[in-house]
């Protein structure tokens, strides 16, 4: 039989479809929103409905913002000659974090994989054509996952962006150690590749 | 600087709340909401509006529902002479999805302790002596957990029971209880072992 009623079992299993929380975690969620209802269900109801209603992808980079176009495709601060192609929004989160890159981001909305049938047409590649084409580019940083699907991605991107434009030049992110990686906890091909990308010190 | 606009910070914050998510898995669920806009953000909303605007603690159990006296409350089909009192409504959900029991609830919202300095006026413990008065109940069954608070709080009921009426019998839940567990995180077939073992206090 149902544990709560209908309502409530409704809300448990929407809580259970978000990232990080199974049917166990959804209902304490439930329980902790239910019973903290000024200080968490309403303020949280509030943000959603607010974010739903507002937020949307940029038409230029696909980033999610309020305003279209989103805030780092209008800030003029940024140099509109570097872009930064990344897999999802997650991802550019984390970069803009980072708050080392001063350029502009392209969205693809996933990487090309022959397992999951995603080809070229499902993500948006001819948008990121097309602003190269169009606008005065002058480096495409290809900041993909250093999975399978994500360098077959990035060797794709880097075909079509040399074959449309001559002037720019495709990059990628370094690869090696990352910081505060202790060697011997590190895998043999982040070792490798570490030791072929060696720099004088 | 800030990894998304104001709307969707606010976000992350508030999601950030709910237990079970960290910051990461708060921003991950964002995301998720964000890109499944339709299916998940929007129903999610719609549910919590819902359950924040119709869902209110029953004046007699204090268990969680749209209508008051409770579902559990109203269902004639239930023993009212058997009432089972539980810490939380999680606690009732976890016995109700056992589903062997068909007696009525009584939410304490909490347990007694010395540490955090809660005693019996911050519990629903007045009602549940009134509850035992005032109607035909022949055994209450002191559902709390085998922690020393949950222990300490069913000693304290026991005698309060047994002072108030001497007609009913007040009986715990059978060990099989694991040390330090809580009901929200029993499977059903355990609950259903301790209540059909359940001895008296």
């Amino acid at each position: 039989m149902a544990a709560a009623g209908p309502e409530i079992e409704r809300l448990i299993a929407l809580l259970a479809k978000l990232p990080g929380l199974g049917p166990r975690s959804a209902r304490r969620a439930a329980l902790a929103l239910l019973k903290r209802r000024e200080q968490l269900l309403l303020p949280l109801t509030e943000a959603m409905a607010d974010a739903g209603a507002r937020v949307r992808a940029c038409q230029t980079c696909g980033a999610l913002d309020t305003c279209d176009p989103c805030a780092v495709c209008s800030d003029g601060s940024r140099d509109g000659r570097l872009i930064c192609v990344v897999e999802e929004v997650g991802a550019l989160w984390a970069l803009e974090r980072g708050g080392s890159f001063r350029g502009r981001y392209h969205v693809l909305g996933g990487l090309l994989s022959a397992l999951d049938g995603v080809g070229p047409e499902a993500l948006r590649v001819e948008e990121l054509i097309a602003r190269v084409v169009d606008t005065d580019v002058r480096e495409v940083i290809l900041a993909l996952p250093a999975t399978v699907d994500g360098q077959t991605t990035a060797h794709y991107l880097a075909d079509r962006l040399s074959g449309a434009a001559n002037a720019i030049s495709v990059t990628m992110l370094a690869r090696g150690v990352p910081v505060g990686g202790e060697l011997d906890w590190l895998d043999d091909g982040t070792i490798a590749q570490a030791l072929r990308a060696r720099r004088p010190a």
